[in-house]
This record gives C-alpha cells, structure tokens and sequence, in this order.
C-alpha cells in the first residue's frame, strides 16, 4: 500500500540541526551570568530570555510568606576574592561566580590559613573543579575552589573580600503563557537560579524558551505555560499565587540538565501513570539502551513542589543525565563544553514529541465495526494479497481500527500496539477522512 | 499415596501417533485441489472432509452484501501457462496451482518477455519456489513461478493463456455442529481458501475434521462449531448470517499451520484474559522451550473478524510456527514433506487438551474447610509420615481443597499452583466422590 | 544534617550474639527428648521451656473430636531393640529416639531378616543418616535405621522389641499470652511434635521461648500469643477450642527450621498480600541472594491449618533453609551441629524486626502538605545546600512528607521507597514532634 497523506493530524516543526545551534548560543548567553534565588542575575537572564519569548516578570518582596516559607533578602554580590599579603590573587570571583558560597554575606578581614579553611569548600576527588555550594537560609560566607589549588596554599595569612549584599528587596520569576483553544494547561518549568552551569541549568531555560518559541507558531488545543523561577522558593511563590488556577494543569514537565549525551532520563510524576508519564514512556521507551524510566522520588527539582501531596500535579522531570550521576554535576566541570547542540536538537525533539502525542490524543470510535471495513475498494489496503509482510501504515490501520471501541485513546493504542504515536495518529485521521471513524467527544478535554 | 481411581472427570480419548497418520492422510488428500475463496474448489474439499463428519453446505450469491463487504463473482479455473513460441511449455498450472495468480481473469495472447514480467511474481530470496498471491478484489492476471525459472527465460515472444471464468455464482462454506449438554458454544474454525500449501492450511482444515471425529464420540457439555470458511469474506458471511447467536459462543480457537514442528504458538483474543487465553496459556505454557504466547494483533487469520470490536469473541489463533515466521510460508516450499504425522498428533492433543478444560472446569466448594480434613482415613493420603517428598496426586487433592473457597474454579487452582488441570479435575472427582467437595452450581455455565 | 534523636519510636532491644547462644542452649536442651503429637516428651519439652516464660498447658483427651479429626490415643515408649539372637544389639532406642517409628504399636517377637526388612525403613542415599517416619493414624511397628547398617546384617533371625503403649490419655499443647494495649493479636507458632531434630523443630521451639521472653520486656500494642502445639492435629485442637477468638489476629508467623545457615526463606500466606506478607517480604528481601519469598502452598507447617479456607488467617511461615531442601532433613543429621548460635541470632533479629514493623507502622498526615516544609529552620536539613549526595536521614523524610497522604502507612512508604522501615519510622517520629505529622487514628488497629 502507497503511504497515505498524512491528513489533518498536525506535523511536528521542522527541527533539524539549527533548533539545536540555537538553543547552544543562548546557552552560551546566559551562561556567564552569576545567579542565585533572588538578585539582579536572574533579572539579566530573563532580559536575555525576553528577546525570544513573551515574558511577564514577577517580583515577590522580601519577607513575603509562601506557604511554611519566607521570601529571604535579596542577594547581590560584586566582587570577592582571596590574596595573600603580597597581594597575589589566590581566588577571584571574577574569574568563576562558583568561586563565592552562594548567599555568602559580606566579609572582609585577615585570616590565617587555619581559620579560612573552615571557610573553603573542594572536591577532593576532582582536585581541578570547583565545587557549587549554597547557604541561603543560614547566614555564612565562603568559597568554593579547586581543590589542588587550595594544597598549595602556604600556611600564611591571608586576605579576604566578599563584597556582596543582603537586603530588603525581592524574588524574581518569569512566565509566559501561550493560549490554547481551551484554558487547560501544560506546566513547562525549569530553575533559573543555577549560576555558571551549562547543563544545569542553562540548558533547560534555553530549552524552554524554544519550546515556547516554537509552540507559539503552531495551532495549540492546549494553553503552555512557561515557568522560569528560582528552585524551590521560586517554584513555591509561583505555587502560592497561583493556588486557585492550579486545577487547569493536565500535564507538566520540568526540565534541567537537558543538554548533555546521556540518558534520557525520565522520572514520573507522583501519581506515576499521569497521561504525561504514559506519554514520556513512550517517548524515551523509544531511545534504547541508555533510556531510564524512573519512578518517583521526592528529591530533585521543582517536581519535587509540583508533586508534594497538597498538589499532587501531573508533572514529571525530564532530563539527560539524570541529576548527580555525572561527575561533572554541581561544579565548573559543567561548562559550555560539557553540552552539545545535536544534544539539545534531540531532547527538543523528545520533548516535542511528547507534545504531539498531548496535542494529537483523542479517542476514535470504529464507525464499521463489525469485522474489518474493506480498505482496499477505498484504497486503502493492497490489492496483491499474500505477502509475507504488511506495511506497517497498514498495520497502524488495523489497530486503530480494532481498538476503536471508545475505551482506547491513541495514547492507549500506541502502548498495545507498540507502533509509534505518529503512525497511529495518522492513520486515524486517514480513516477519519474516509468516514469509518469518528471522534468520541465526550473524551476529548 | 496409592493413585486414586480417575472418578467421574471424563478420560481423553487416547490419541497416539494413529490420530497423526489419519489427519495427515486427509491433509494429503485434499492438498491438490485448487482452491480460492470461491469455486469448486472449496466444494470438493468439503466433499472430501464430508467422509468423516457431517457437513452442512452454505451457498452465499455473488453480489450478496456482508457488513462492509460484497462477495465477489465466482471465480473457477481450468487451465493456464505459458509457452515460448516454440511451443515449449515454460509453466504449467497443472504442474502446480500456484502458478496463477489466484482469482486471474481469463487472458489469452503473446507478449514480449519485458512485457509479460509485469505479471510474473517471483521470490528472488528463494528462487525455486513459487510464491502464493492473490488479487481477489481487484481485476488482474498474473503468474508465480520459481525466480531461478523466470531468469532463464529468453528475451523473447511468449504464448500466454489463462482459462478461467468470474461468473454470478456463490461464496461456500461448511458448517458442523455437534450439539451438547447446553447451548453455550464452541466454535472451532481452519480458513478453506489457500490452495496448494500443506501447512497452510491442509493441516488445519484436516485437524478440524478430525476433532470434530474425536469430539462426536464423547459426551459434551459444550455445544461445537466447527466453521470451514474462506478466509476474511468467508468468515465474514458466516457473522452476518450467524449475528445473533454470536453471544452463545464462549470459547473459540481459528486453526492453521498446525503441522509442521515448531512453536507451539498461541495468539490471545483480543480480551486477552478469556478463559480460552488462560486455557490455552496452561495448554502451551507446558510445552518447553519453543512454545510462545503472543498477545493479540489485527493481523492474521479469521480471528480478525472474530475479534473486531463489534463482535469481540473470546476466540485465538493456534498454529505451530507463527504465519510469516518460516521460509515455506505462503510458497510452494509449504507442502507436504513440511509437515509430519507426529506434529499433527501433538496438535490435536494439545487442542484437546484445552478442550478438556474447557469441559473440566468446574468450581468445587469445600464441605470441611475448617482445617484439614483428615484425608488418611479416607485413604486418600499415605499412612506413613515424615517423608521427604509428597505424591503429586496428593499435592493436587491439597491444593483443590485449599482453593476450594467459591472463588476458585479448577483452571484458577491450576494457574495458582502450577499443577496441571487434569490433575487437579482429578483429584477434585475424588474428594467430591468421598463428599469433601460440591459443585457451586451457579457458576457452571 | 544531623541524624536526628531516635524520638518515641521504640528501639528493637538489643540482640547481639549472646541471645544466639541462649537459644542455643535451650534448643540443646530440649534436644534429647522423645517426642510425639502425644505423651510425656511434649510434657516433659514444655516443662523446659516453661522455665523461660510462663506457659499455660493444655490437654485435648484422646477422642475428642476436632473438626474432621479424633485425637488419637496417648502414645508413650521406654525401649526398643533389635538384637541377633546372639544378644548383640544392633539398633537401639536409647541410642537414638529417631529409631523407632514413631507411634509404633507395642511387639515383641523373633523375625527373620527378611520379614523384620518390611518394617525397617532406611535412607539409601544417605547411608549413615537414619530417616524420621511416623505412622500416627494406621497402626504398625517399625525401626529406622542407617542404610549401612542394615545392608551389614546377615541373613538370620533377629529378637525384636518396641516396649510402647497407646492408652487412653491426652494431646498436650503449650501456650503463653502476652497482652499487649489492644486485644487485636500476633500468633507465633512452632510445633512440638517431632523427636531429636535439631533445626526442625528444636530451633523453632527455643526461638518461640526466647521470641516471648524479649516481647515480654517491652511495651506492647498488639497482644502475643506463643503457641507450642504437636503438628496438625495440635494445631487443630486449638484452633477448635480458640475458634471464636481467631477474628482478633491481625499477624502470624509459623517458626520452623530457623537455626541453619541458609536462606532466609518466607511462605507468604494464603491470603499472599496480608501486613505480614509485606512486612516479612521487607525483612526477608534485604537479606540477599539466599533469601527466598515463596508462594503459599498448601504443604508444610502448621500454617497449612491456619490457612485453610475456613479460616484464611494471615499465617506465613519463617525458615531459613526451607523444608525438605536441605538433605539433613527429616533425619538423624539434623543433629545440634547443623545448627548454629550467630544464625539463631540473626533468625531472632529478623522476626524481631518483622514484630517491629507491625508495632511501629501507622498512617501519617502531613500537615503542611501544600510544597516541603522549611526543614532547614526547623533544623532538620541541611544548611549548605548543592551537595551531590543526601543523607539517608533526610531522604526518609522527604519521602514520608511526600506520603503522607492519609493513604499511605509507613509500611506502605518502605515499599514505595525502598528505604529501610526503621528509618521511616525514625523520621516520622520526628516530624511529629516538630508538629508537621499528625496520626490518622482511625486507620491504627
């Protein structure tokens, strides 16, 4: 049988190599930019993020309670560094913003090398990298350096700056919401306060601005809305002001270290058999041998607030590598190098794929449904009879057309039939254009 | 424990390498009729399987609308071939019946080689066999032959005739119906319409006759069907004019390719937990190594129809090697040195055998379930203690007493346990003969 | 973070090597006598045992009628020989309790070997160990012998004598309740009834004694109820004179073999997903690669009884090594060597565990359910954040936060977890004190 035409079931955009180059530069835009939960570095990235998207930008005081939290003091840091008393630079903010405990407060003084050390944090397994450590909630300074660097240090004196800031001010996200021809929602999210790490997490806000990019192009049955916040307390104060609205959320995916080679790694939902979960496993189910499907677990990212048992929201974690399996995790080893953009192209495909299969579901009912419907007399089906094989457009047919019962939804049918999404989609719309199927409307969302 | 006397449970008739013999003689037997979906063809092999079962005839018109479909004019052929101009005979139809293109249109004329080619049908990958094909719905003429035959040819003129009819006749089928204790039924169906092919489906067509044989001898609690039907518009007439007695069918099996030595292979129904599937699972499962249980598809033989979602029949596909899984498939390769008496002889017992639990089935109630009863004094157990293992026939009495809650009928204790149905119909004889057992009459069929 | 104080989670009382030893010793004492499903050896077995923890005995009177059983006549035996008829003794009763039949009926008399050989029963795959045989409910008389030994005897007369007698009398069964907050009971059980059998049952009898003097010592929810009762019948009469009471238990674990090296291995019950079937699968799963989780069959201990479908209690069966695999089995070589101190200990720390388990486990609510709750302020996570790794501490909390749905008991949050159910009790605990957990009291027994 001749390939049918693909009817109305909407084509995914064209993303080839450059959806791929496109996500690496603004990877590579944003990835000097030193960011915490709340500062200027989270504004500048989303003015950067602003000239691809729509973005509305929200601000939330200081002091602010959401939910058993409190909005701390915003955090902005100038410069810091380490010298000895010639004046030799040890360790300079400038040249890695990882250099400064993240929230250090401000400290200057002489120390010697004894009482500083308490001060510094290293990888000792991984002497060159610097390490990505945080004190937001409990007041204290540091840095973080490599750790061959800090065994040369003579036991001397040494001279310490952290000139950075704490003050009354207030947390940053921002969002963009695309319309739908419904008001139900897909969650895309992904944490904007990482500093100078290319996977985590520069890939996944680079991602997510293409993502939203790209959908704004396109007919959408569902309305996406795009969140880029601060981990944690960034997700919670999104949480908190949108309470009332958070019933609209069918399906959700956050998104983070998603530019690397390995995995792809997809941790479900709470609920585990949300539509996203059967839709992701599908989608990563399809990637071989270095594909994870994880259940879930409350530690992570923003999934972990999405899915906490006062919300319980459909939304899963998408990543490459999964987040503290690779060596390079939560240090300067996470540089620019470390992503790639057929890396990027891949998990935009995945992810749209995932998409289609969100957009393009419903439930079609066999119009003819006793025994087969003659295809062929409507071209449908091959009019030579005996071979060995069937196409599998043909296949895809037959089982759209066996389990068009009303109780199987193409997702449903692609987990039985094993054939991809696409296909069965396709031929639905095939069938639907020869009137032997209709929609079951009751079903659709 | 002594082996206790077999009880009431009804014995399988004995089936030894004789039963192979005499449903391998009736394969050979109508191996060389040239059959299609309509014609003589079908009616002399339903003349021949008429000497060992009672066979009701069904005539369908031409032109006859089943469902979707129309059954086509009567096709009958009675010469083809080809010759060069030397009047050489190139193929003959008499030689082989696969040699025509099944359901051609008459032809007569001569053709240049290159023009004669876009007619011949060849399998370069086995280039001595004669491929099967057919082009039932859509008017053409064509010939198969051996690949290595077609490369000798010449590049000449060619004499080409095809000495066949398509006239307003009818569609036949065979029908036989063994009445039993209920009306529930049985039904067992072999597609009659491939020509030539020993496996497919000479084999099943003569197993079928052959349990029907076996099956009159015993008493039957079930009602069988057994339905020898040209594939897809065959089977489809017999639903349309059968439509509301479909819901007295509880069971049903479609046969073909039972004899060659592979497999076993049993497709599930679409249900895929009915008890035919749960019958047929304890039936293959046993049987080792090559034995596969496969999941429903919409490809294959009449369990299609069958199980298209207006009818949903609890009816699967038993074979030996699964369709399209060997070389022979659809070839002239398929004949009768494919298949042999023994194979034959374990299809019928292993058919016979989910036969039995489909009879077999029944759910026992205990009568002294508080406890053990004391199976010793009733001879049913070993007067000497401490032994290391434990008779299976006393394994089988525990186990039936255990599970004989209402719950549980013998196919459920045989799939908990793992001991095979007949044991335990056995033993569950027993017990109820020695009044530790009733039947809980509301769940027998 | 911290490890945070135990809270009132009630520690497992210390169990180092001393109590294997205990164990030990009390198995090695009961070792040596003879024992029956009736007479003195039971009586005299559970005056030792009563020296550990009070038991309360009683007698079923021979004839008294049990469900579908008569409690046979007392049994009792002072000596048995076989002499040549030169006076030499070649088996003695003294020498090995195992050598007689047990029950065998009263004989005296002068035999030739060939008819003394139909009483003698021998283990020719194991030439040096004598088998255990019984035959309580068909009278007859017989000695069991090492293979090696009979096969020296010469062809000659041999003086024969079993100085025994069955009278009327009565069955004896121990048994000792610990109360506990609730009425709602644990039944712990081990049979009483086999000879000089070092792992079956000694081991199960002084695991039960010690079982019972630890339980005694700490606070108790459910009551315990330790029974010591001869197989099947023993378990029957008790289970006739306790029948209105069975509805109160929650748990129970039948205890044989539980003092060689293997395994561990559980039976689940018939129920097969009770609390003790998960929380034994728990236990029974960390322990690696020889641990086994089986099925529930209806052959083995006394939870064959217990299981049956008029009662269906929630009885699985603790072993190590299971019944009939290991070829000391049922014979003379499951002597006081094949059993050891540190594999008794760690027999006792596993149902301990298990005892904890059900003891500990109830259904949290999370009380701040809306996002995680602020764990840092409340000083129970980390202040530095970015670390690649999680404290197990920290995990379990996050995950009973996340469960604590109402729906899920802490048994249920080890299952989902993976993580060790004393850490999630530990964690729960805490999180109550710190006001964030609060009991769901109708779900607690």
């Amino acid at each position: 049988m001749e390939q049918a035409s693909p009817g109305p079931y909407p084509a995914q955009p064209a993303a080839g190599d450059d959806i791929g180059r496109d996500i690496y530069a603004l990877a590579e835009k944003i990835f000097p930019i030193s960011r915490s939960i709340t500062g200027d570095g989270v504004r500048k990235t989303l003015d950067i993020l602003a000239e691809h998207i729509e973005l509305e930008r929200h601000e939330v005081p200081s002091g602010a309670q959401v939910f058993d939290w409190t909005v701390p003091r915003e955090w902005n840091i100038r410069a810091a560094s380490i010298r000895d008393m010639q004046g030799r630079t040890i360790v300079d903010f400038a040249d890695s913003n990882l250099h400064v405990l993240n929230y250090s407060v401000p400290f200057k003084g002489v120390l010697p090398l004894s009482e500083l050390r308490k001060h510094i944090h290293t990888l000792p397994e991984q002497p060159q990298a610097i390490p990505y450590r945080t004190s937001y909630y409990a007041e204290d300074w540091g840095f973080c350096m490599a750790h061959e660097r800090l065994e040369e240090m003579p036991d001397a004196e040494y001279s310490v700056e952290i000139d950075s800031e704490l003050k009354q001010g207030s947390l940053t996200y921002g969002e963009c919401l695309l319309p739908g021809e419904t008001d139900r929602e897909v969650l895309l999210s992904a944490h904007i306060c990482h500093p100078s790490m290319a996977n985590d997490n520069c890939s996944g806000l680079a991602m997510l601005a293409f993502l939203a990019a790209g959908l704004k192009k396109r007919p959408r049955r569902y309305s996406y809305r795009f969140l880029f916040a601060p981990g944690t307390i960034g997700a919670l104060a999104w949480l908190a002001r949108n309470e009332q609205r958070l019933g609209q959320i069918d399906h959700g995916l956050a998104l983070s270290c998603v530019g690397d080679g390995g995995g792809p790694t997809y941790k479900r939902s709470r609920r585990g058999d949300a539509f996203i979960d059967r839709a992701m496993a599908l989608v990563v189910g399809r990637r071989g041998d270095g594909a994870k499907l994880l259940d879930f677990s409350p530690y992570g990212y923003d999934e972990r607030q999405f899915c906490s048992p006062g919300f319980n929201l459909p939304v899963g974690l998408f990543q490459r590598s999964a987040f503290a399996t690779f060596p390079e995790y939560h240090s300067s080893a996470d540089d620019l190098s470390f992503i790639r953009p057929e890396h990027l192209a891949a998990s935009y495909r995945m992810i749209m794929e995932a998409i289609e299969i969100i957009e393009g579901d419903w439930t079609p009912i066999n119009l003819c449904p006793k025994g087969e419907p003659q295809l062929g007399r409507r071209g449908l089906y091959s009019a030579r009879g005996g071979n060995r094989s069937t196409a599998s457009s043909t296949m895809a047919m037959l089982w759209v057309l066996n389990l068009a019962d009303g109780d199987h939804s193409l997702l449903a049918m692609a987990e039985r039939s094993g054939l991809p999404f696409g296909e069965l989609a396709g031929a639905a719309a095939l069938l639907r254009e020869h009137g032997l199927l209709a929609d079951a409307p009751a079903r659709r969302p």
